[in-house]
């Protein structure tokens, strides 16, 4: 498909441009003091910038914003979401009245974007630099997918991913790291068009910013520009050269006046965060000729975007036909493509992963590497890599259709090198998950989950599908020490609400981890696997693996005697659970072990299932876990044990480290006795 | 103090120093092989680097490692810390058998620099782009110290600070963030040596890091060096430019082989992470003329090293005649500098900050704003900033000795602009509490501590004073919606050990908090605050104010019946907590209310005060909380109630959010009696 032609049928007219620019600067001004909440200020310096991506560029279908090649445009100043909301409703969208909701509780125009919640909006913005990095995510996965599945003659996928940013997302480290990333990568269909206004929360930039933001990106291999944002003709221009630069990145410094449109406050930043007030909008309305009228709409700009709209559906039937014809001719990658694209799993693809035999020891990382790569061969969908560890963290996946790394300009390939840019992963991860067409994973050493914990949230409130791949969970990592050792990081995942923390204890129920989190439609998922190896359990003198999707089950008891001592524990801790329980058993004592991989799961049992495996009896509960007590006194109840730990980790071999801190058969047996159990 | 001739006078021979370069080399490579774990590509690359610093630049007194004026060494990349213990060695601070331990549990060279455990060590790092932030405050801190209590003839403080990175470093957008921070302020005195090798854990930096580094600094207003990183002279030359180019701080880009000296491996990345090899070491020991016999030291380099130690103790000495004088000439400043350099606080502080009447209901960012403003006229050292949301954050103090901005090479001041930039500002806090002479503070809204997350974790490891004020703490911000309201994050900060979080329920609770985090000596504290208005209480009816730094108190309960409903509450929940349990009252039931503002704190109290605080019984025990359960089960016990959240937020007004989310009285009576309490 050409680049876009159609779209070029009807530029408005400089005067119906202008026209529409402040109808968008009214219409978030409007929405803000009636709300007496929100962000005026940017939405109102960016209303040229929104027209020229409304009228010149922006394809999409205004009757299913679903359309798997529709341009992504991301807001990532997500506080000028008002903005957002005005071009969603000339793309149709969203109506009049969700504007005047704005920031109402159940409102389909929230505070900030929130996908899902939205129609249109591709991503949860807010937290600045955030949407950036999941727009590098959307870009990879456009290219990615085009490398893919394109073939010379049918362009399937070939759509932009726009970015609006400030200075707060510039300031933002993540925003560096998904930049150096993204000229690394050469992403060339990526534009990013910067309103330099120059003001923030505090005041001018100048306080604070005074980096050459330009001169950063042309380092970060980037294609820089520097244009007059409130030139509708300079921003035209300028996007098409960056549309027809192709193997970098585009940054299009647009000087702009923020609050542009309120006579005595613009250029402040007292139009930031506030209201700019009635005698202010009224005062600006009449400058350019506009009745005093809250949301008021001029005809001919309703006019104008009623066969906007009817443009951009006959665009997106022109692709219709077009991927019509590469169904004919490429039936197996069209039914691919649809598939992965819709999230869908493929028949039998389960069946990719066979049990591990009981004979040999494996730490998690391992194991799961290795199910990973089963799970590659049937799962094309299945791309990712790590943060710069992918030998430690065993996230090369080496099997399955293109098992290559991508590269500079080349996205034929399964496998993301990140760099130590944990937090951009994250965000790339999110993106990927967006874009669709994906199911991402990135990986990281867990205790460096808390450089990307910003990116985890977004991925539990958006619920993605993104998994997690934390590999070294424990003071087990021995002498790398405390910076790398976990204690809070479990309780920290935890307390993510619809975030899914798995911890498995052997090969097996590692399989049924990543089964878990593969499955799921409705949020990200936490791998939490060993640096050091795990005994292999058999199967045949123990529960099911399977067992393990619940949650927690039942792994081992003693038979034949009253249930005395109850033990539960996760991972590695799972192996010393057993042995203490053997120890009791063979004192003569009746012990259960249960298994507890993911608490979150197991929280979906059905009651019945739950009281089975924690009876209220015994009182004799004991709770194993590398790391803190806090999110395990429920479960241990008020008469419990816990074996853990209340400080940070230490520096050493790691079984002098385990021993040091309590974390054998003998020390817990000890506490046991020292309790009167 | 004239700049550092006496350090001049014996630079070593060119020969001498390639030996010493090669002595640090080998014994880092024979420690990592003693030890069979950790890095010693880096170390062995940067062996040149070490030498130069040690024998021409690095003002320290080898028998008094707490110097105020020395100068500070920080190895951002902390991975590569046998090169620093070998530097500590030379220095005086650790002992050629502490290098043979290099890894053991319980030695003084742990597998990562910690600060506090190794002598010497400035600050703990490892976690990448840490180190390089809290650098960057050091420097800021000298400067605002040297500014402060400098006179024209008497340079009191006037040391360089140093930092060694590597790619990684570079890679992580914390590094950026602090970067740009440190160009903006134009601090002439930080001289950072960049390990420019190449190399990363996954292969060559050409795999994901291809940005021209040194461009990317010259944007952020840095002056940038580059060399080869094995000529000595060269390295010599490139940091007596930086010390000279006293307007901005330095990169100095050293071009080097990491595993240098390693016959077979140099140069690769095979070299990062793994001990090198016996027969490799062997071999390159032969290569140099070197003996095979682990830890060697030739003689004459020790001998060296003896003169030098004598050499740096006397300049030691120069400055203390010079702080002499100092003392006598402007004794109240010298008294004072003393005072803050030792962390102790002036006789009577606490009375700068009388008790709020009750007669207004105030927001808890606006007491603790006022509250700080009052420490700040007794406390010169109470320094900080935000995130740029200092205007609601209220983080700005406006009171006490020199209460400006500190901004370009101007550090008269007290208050920051740190910028958007949580986690670069996280590191700077912890850099300016490891240099001494500060207590800081760091403001940003709570949701966004997932930013910085890594930087509160250092800064609990490490046991600094630091202390984060938190804002718009809960739902209640209501209208930005659930990307900016916390649910998560009270449990989230109470997981990481050695933290202190506080939950003031009122302003004069505030005071306290602040107080406490402010006497506070082993570790940082959180202030956890609220956008919205919150009453203050009336202290003649309820129990005084200052029993809240007990951590949980009594706050009020009912006379003369016997206990039926114990309610534990923190922060604006202690209203609702109130308001609850008059209703309870009123229907002739005994209540009693416990505010809870820092469950840490009331960890630390006699077991019999917690008894008396939460008796076992009564067994009805409800906890109120706008965040996530977790945690609280201990507390609550097995026949207890939570009111709080299982999910995140929303966007709305703040008091229709609370109505959905159930934080009324009407809705937490129902829940109370649906329990059949």
């Amino acid at each position: 498909m050409p680049d876009s032609p159609v779209l070029q049928i009807k530029p408005p007219s400089p005067e119906l441009a202008a026209k529409i620019a402040n109808t968008i600067r009214f219409l978030s001004a409007d929405a803000v003091q009636k709300a007496n909440s929100g962000h005026p200020g940017a939405p109102m310096g960016m209303a040229e910038i929104a027209t020229v991506l409304l009228t010149r560029f922006l394809r999409i279908d205004p009757k299913d914003e679903k359309w798997s090649n529709r341009d992504r445009f991301v807001l990532s100043s997500g506080h000028a979401c008002m903005l957002l909301y005005s071009m969603l409703y000339f793309q149709g969208y969203l109506t009049l009245e969700d504007l005047t909701n704005f920031r109402q509780l159940g409102s389909r125009t929230p505070g900030h974007p929130e996908y899902g919640e939205v129609p249109g909006v591709e991503a949860t913005t807010g937290p600045l630099g955030a949407g950036f990095s999941m727009a590098v995510g959307m870009s990879i996965g456009e290219r990615m997918l085009a490398e893919t599945y394109n073939t010379p003659k049918f362009d399937v996928v070939d759509h932009f991913t726009y970015v609006l940013m400030g200075d707060g997302c510039h300031m933002e480290g993540i925003t560096n790291e998904a930049a150096s990333l993204a000229g690394h990568l050469r992403l060339g269909r990526l534009i990013v068009l910067y309103d330099d206004n120059h003001i923030t929360i505090e005041g001018d930039t100048s306080l604070a910013f005074t980096e050459n933001v330009g001169q950063r990106y042309e380092a970060l291999n980037w294609h820089v520009q520097h244009i007059d944002g409130h030139d509708c003709q300079a921003i035209a221009q300028a996007i098409e050269a960056a549309q027809s630069e192709t193997t970098r990145p585009s940054l299009i410094v647009a000087r702009t006046i923020i609050g542009k449109g309120a006579p005595t406050k613009a250029g402040s930043h007292h139009v930031h965060g506030a209201p700019i007030g009635d005698a202010e909008i009224a005062a600006g309305k009449a400058a350019i000729g506009f009745p005093n009228q809250p949301f008021y709409v001029p005809p001919e700009v309703a006019e104008y975007f009623e066969v906007r709209r009817g443009e951009l559906h006959a665009l997106r039937q022109d692709w219709n036909q077009l991927f019509g014809e590469y169904e004919k001719k490429h039936r197996s990658s069209a039914r691919e493509l649809i598939r992965v694209l819709s999230g869908e799993l493929p028949k039998q693809w389960k069946k990719a992963v066979p049990e591990f035999p009981s004979d040999k020891a494996l730490a998690s990382r391992s194991s799961g590497g290795q199910i990973m790569n089963k799970l590659g061969t049937v799962l094309p969908e299945l791309v990712g890599g790590s943060a710069d560890l992918a030998p430690s963290n065993n996230t090369e996946i080496k099997t399955g259709a293109s098992p290559d790394f991508i590269g500079p300009g080349s996205f034929l390939g399964r496998n993301i090198h990140f760099g130590v840019r944990e937090h951009a992963m994250g965000g790339v991860l999110n993106g990927l998950a967006l874009h669709g067409g994906f199911i991402p994973y990135g990986g990281t050493f867990m205790v460096f989950h808390d450089y990307m914990r910003g990116a985890v949230r977004l991925s539990s409130l958006m619920r993605l599908r993104t998994i997690f791949v934390y590999t070294h969970d424990s003071f087990y990592v021995g002498e790398d020490g405390p910076t790398h050792e976990p204690v809070e990081h479990l309780a920290a995942l935890r307390a993510l609400p619809r975030l899914h923390v798995w911890r498995p204890a052997d090969a097996n129920e590692a399989i049924y981890a990543w089964q878990a989190a593969i499955e799921r439609r409705d949020g990200p998922s936490v791998l939490a696997l060993t640096r050091q190896n795990l005994p292999t359990l058999d199967r045949n003198a123990f529960a099911p693996a399977r067992e393990s999707l619940k949650g927690m089950y039942i792994l081992w008891s003693t038979l034949g005697k009253p249930l005395d001592v109850l033990i539960v524990a996760t991972g590695s801790e799972v192996h010393l659970g057993l042995a203490v329980a053997k120890a009791l058993a063979e004192e003569g004592r009746g012990v259960r072990v249960v298994s507890a991989p993911c608490l979150e799961a197991f929280a979906l049992q059905p009651e019945g299932y739950r009281k089975k495996v924690l009876p209220r009896r015994p009182r004799k509960r004991l709770v194993l876990e590398a790391g803190i007590i806090q999110g395990w006194e429920g479960i241990m109840g008020e008469t419990g044990l816990f074996v853990g730990m209340d400080d940070f980790g230490i520096s050493g071999p790691a079984n002098q480290v385990a021993a040091k801190l309590g974390f054998t058969p003998e020390a817990v047996l000890t506490k046991i006795r020292e309790a009167g159990w």
